[in-house]
């Protein structure tokens, strides 16, 4: 395990943008023995073979640790993730261009890696078809999960464009295999112009909760984050992000962009909430496309924070006990 | 007419970045005959030669096609907008660089066949001096028009810099003109630090509504739309969208800009709750300066939204009968 | 002094893209002799030397004076600043790179002859550490002052990374050094992840009065202007402005941006209403990258606004007497 | 069949901006029948599922259109293309996002039916694995073909990270399957670190000429042209040009750059050349990533260009009878 | 008159950042009493009213002189022109937008006046179209002039698109006009699919001699400048350079981009060259469209060292005696 | 030592935007006892405190790594540097923000240990300040070194603006302090507007040969490499690259561009010939600011290939024995 930390001891901290690229500056290893005793480990998944409009979330990893900012105390929450989680980089899953089955295995393999030592893993991706594979991982150990799924689109097509593995089919799948309890399945922020009544009406059929983005406008995120709650009650659950829940201004790289979405103020808010109100056992945040060098890239930054803010209501939980 | 679908007929969709570039994939003519039955007909007018400021929507009619995608059901309205309408695509009007008389001419032809053929025409812009090209066509069908302007400027100026045939001066003329009734004319969303004591003087004098931006922040964006609506009434009334009147952050990519604007989330409710309320014959949207491809120009998309959001609202006021 | 709007005298006005590039268009003067009967001094700190991550504020102050618009009548205040206020481009000053300690005498100089002269300096930065020097030019004549201070962080650390003069470090050494009068110092807008408890405990023995974003959130801007007001009091008072207060969707172009910030439109209203209710001595608007042309710059333009929307309460409190 | 200059008839030509989107501004038809006499069909691939670093190239085939300028006649060559050559745009194969098997198939099929209809077929890419498909086409019509191939890279890979069809082993497939005769194929600006000596062994075995960048600038871009037409002869030729030949300076948008490339004044003239003294049946070009808008995307407008350049050699070729 | 460099009179020189915004950090004056005993007189003509495609110009000359590096002697020729001559920035013309006719009319004022106290007029555009007010406005002094013009495009246009006054058609009217003498007028680096064979007809007639871009590739730059000199002979010259005779690559911001053109090598030393050896009496520099800040703008900087490069040939030419 | 291969392992590559950042994907530590038996040690500087003009150097380390693409064998050398040299990736020095002295001495530290295990170390910048640092751990081993320095700017400024420590100094402090061997000293590419002729005394008194981009142009790079050969011998020699030798088409991520440099075709043959010829024993490749993702950066990918080819030279002479 490297700390890139170490060259710096003497400061405490180091500048964002020197030492190796790791997550928020964490340790390094891709040693499966050195996650013993470890809380979360952040796994990449660097991939976009099944994206069915603009591609580029293969750069999203590097990026969302890129616009890390150094650890330190929310100032809202009072408390410092980093000082209560032992918090590790566990580096991509080794996925390869143009086979998304051998990149779906490899996310699920590595994603496992981190469960059997005992972490919680948090996956940045990568397009959203990489949550099949990551919540597979966490069913395995958990059992059939609840799913926290902020996003635009509800990603529960069959198929799309004739194609069942895709980014728009990952939810689907999950329900369908028994990875994920439709019962305790809440999707926030759904908007725009799909899925149809057939998607709809699966969805109804498997009990998923639907909260869409007017019910947000109308009701306030706090009312919906408290459905949510009570719909995931205690049981195991994974919370999957995909930025583009957010309004373009506030996530512009990421491929099928919706207006009219959320404010960060309220997505970030929710996320730690969320997680510290539910037993979260793992999370993904999903379609980021970089465009820009570090904190330059606002899309990666707020997907950077995403993570942060689920982390401090992970610890919150941790510290609650 | 040429229907981009055709080729992936089997799929029922096609990709938005593959096939003919046209608006939301809908079929594509520039045969006035084929305009037959069509209820609604997109018409791009590239202009920029009047602008004050930074040019280039010249190039926002083929980004805005650009930034679509596929139709679908609103989430929120539950009703596809393509199901219920016979949309189509006729091109471009035969504008001119350099000479904006002969480009005004061609846009008030082109518009002009549309409303021969029974079709709404929805333009997309090109500056705001095509709004005089595109409301007098439709006056000179259903005569003296209400008009509801969402911009961060009024355009009422007689002149800007002693030019009298500016972006800044198409709704002066349209009133002075007969084209636009003062008094069925509401500007939504002003801010910033234009026009003076004398174009409001004039405002004043023809009985036009002013609702400010502030007035939006205090009051609610149904307060505003109620407003507008009790206004305008039942008569004719044409929609002029301006997309500056968002923030910045929201459409970044336009000649005036102005920090404090509108969100989304208000403007594109506003649009499709306006479109089912009032009686729309006709409608523009205007001041998109492209800067990037397909929907990573977040300006063109959410221009894009602004018309499938009016499209959604007319098609729901059509359901209602 | 040159007035850029000599050449376009018959019209009242020039394009913002065209002539002399000086602040809104103000008449120009390096000439201290000049500033007489002058109200405010507009000055450029093109520095970045003491930055911990991205830097490139030293292009600021010209891209801020690009993004201008023509003065006119602010629609909500009604009220023109440009016509109450006699405002001057006082122009750079002398900063050297690599140099910060002699750019900061520079500043303080230059801020110091607009002082001497009865101007009120507004300073466009540049990074934050410009502050102290500008801040301390006006305790030399004001006395100690009153602060107000929007920002993500507190920029009170006693050093960044074991350096002591850096942008993170200027209220805590303007504090230090009695310019700055800690019971009426008052932060908005506080959130991330940065400072500890440190810096908090040394802020609490000075009573410094932090309100931060999630109180915005919570409480509103009018309630949080509240109490700034009424901790600020009628005492001289310097407004200073960090732009990544803002969430980085309206002002990306900024050093260490934090994801869920201010608007524009609470941020705007927030210091034009300061600046009518307290006695302001001095402003700086600071962090601006520039990345873009004239208005084109989201993060410029906005600062911009910033400036005028606190003339324009300056204006206010003038008219008001 | 519509003709985007139909409506500009009066001028004769239409501004590049405006009017229906297609190659050059040449009629466009999806009918096979409207084929009848037409010499050159253009036809879009906008594939990327099988690259290797940076995706994008989906997105080129529009952009390349978008970067046309009018017809007229080439300066150098004293020739007009297309008063010479009946050119249409064929519109885009249908192509599936993340279906690489189906979108070859659709390509090979479009293709095909340019070829039944006796046209030439000139393809926009799209990544280089489209060359598979349409190189096979026109060996399917004419036989096995010789190959002048321009790229950084020889694609003749057996697999990439264990992936038989990518956009790096078209070339090889193509020789295996005796589609390309490997003594006919010519390899043109090879440079970088890729392939090694187990594909350069099997170019051996099948007699594959390898002209090197080195070699260009050794010898000079007329005695590689030179060299070409010797080994190519007479049969029947297909052109295929991977921008990345170009150095990125002139081809930035575009997946897998190196430095020290072609210049465009080398390409060009070579383009044109061959293609006069060639016997070409089809074309490509190949790994277009667009960033801007219109010819401000200066690798989609190089790529415009040299389609240009080859059908200016082949209209030379056909008035020299 | 204001010196930008007194702030920094201790240092010599300026940071190129800081400051009044100069050619060059030279003094600006608007008085044309001022200007006496003055060499050069840098000018602004920020239009782009008559361009054909891409518009942007009018950004131009601020972004060729934020590009500015500070004087300093050329390491070629061994010569700081700023030492040998007076040079000033006198401002931009007062150009409005959308009105191309009063704009000609300010830039041939403003040239006017520079001429009147004896100053060499350098010109930064703008579109070309600016060429026929600065160069008429040198003819009414100095009599029908040579014209040595660096372009891809002829711009002899008698109309453009039905247009007679654009950016295409300067020259054919300063021909027709007797302004510019078409057997003294040289055209330098023509490439690419326009104009036809009226245009060249009409050249012929008037004995323009054209050089094209192949022939610099065939006989070398130095040969191209000699043929030059020979026609243009000892006779009062202007030089226009539109930057679209670079590569693209080299002038990325221009609005009519043709790949395969000129090296910033051939053209710099070609335009120092002839300065050195003909007797300009003016210069522009047009068709820059700025993207980026200070040095950042690759075409502007170019644009920049052109007129640089310029003035170090007209003052070794002064030096030669 | 981690090793970014290990779990790609059964592919014998990864892709580049996947796994650990490090060079060529080479192996990563910071333990100064892994580096027994390393050929070359690549270290990161990331800095930027002391230019002179725009900033964003420190970002240039990570950004050099990302545009790595997969070891393999120089098409034209014929020869794999990473199979002939054990490479790893040591990390970056400690570098802090707004504290030069301290990075200077980080950067000696590490270097001095890359030096101590008898490694050759590869500097990769930061601005060209760092090589003040670099070359003095260099010459502390090997006695003072020969120098082969490409740049626009000579560097060798006794001050910049007044300030001693710039990266317009770094060469003159290194001469003068006896690090470097002005009798050994070339310079390459030398061009513009700066220095003096004090600059230039001076250099003559140290007997430092100046080979100007003109002399590139006029005899050609192979003249002008044989010439630095033979001044520098066969003693230890330092090679250093600032990429604003090559024109600003090809690094235009720089910050103090220049229009009418080298071409990488030029440059990068020149530095693997002279790192061949030449007895290197450390190099640096300085002043990139990156504005892109992984290869889309085309300043830092250029920069990665002036390493890569230096390598391969090195090799080279290796194998030569």
């Amino acid at each position: 395990m490297i700390d890139p930390l170490s060259r710096w001891a003497q400061y405490g901290e180091k500048p964002d943008y020197a030492g190796l690229l790791t997550f928020a500056g964490q340790p390094y290893t891709e040693d499966p023995a050195e996650l013993a005793g470890v809380d979360v480990a952040v796994i990449g998944a660097p991939t976009d073979d099944l994206v069915s409009d603009r591609p580029g979330t293969r750069f999203g990893p590097r990026a969302i640790r890129a616009a890390s900012c150094p650890p330190g105390p929310h100032l809202e929450a009072g408390i410092d993730a980093f000082s209560v989680l032992r918090v590790v980089d566990y580096g991509d899953a080794p996925v390869l261009p143009a086979d998304a089955a051998r990149s779906a295995e490899a996310i699920e393999r590595t994603v496992g890696e981190a469960l059997a030592a005992g972490a919680i893993p948090v996956v940045l991706g990568g397009d959203h078809s990489i949550a099949e594979a990551d919540v597979r991982a966490c069913a395995a150990v958990h059992g059939p999960l609840g799913l926290v799924h902020f996003d635009t689109h509800t990603d529960t097509g069959r198929e799309v464009f004739g194609v069942p593995r895709s980014h728009g089919t990952p939810m689907y799948r999950l329900v369908e295999d028994g990875h994920v309890d439709g019962s305790r399945y809440v999707q926030i922020g759904l908007r725009g112009y799909w899925p149809g009544d057939d998607e709809f009406g699966w969805q109804r059929e498997h009990g998923i909760t639907s909260l869409f983005m007017h019910e947000i406008r109308d009701r306030g995120i706090a009312s919906i984050v408290d459905r949510a709650v009570e719909v995931l009650g205690d049981g195991p659950t994974f919370l999957t992000v995909d930025v583009d829940v957010l309004d373009p201004a506030f996530a512009p790289g990421t491929g099928t962009p919706e207006p009219g979405g959320m404010t960060p103020a309220d997505l970030l808010w929710a996320c730690r909430t969320l997680a510290h109100r539910l037993r979260l056992v793992g999370m993904d945040v999903v379609e980021v496309i970089p465009t820009g060098v570090g904190s330059a890239d606002v899309t990666a930054l707020v997907a950077e924070r995403i993570v942060r803010e689920t982390l401090t209501g992970i610890a919150q939980r941790r510290r609650d006990g």
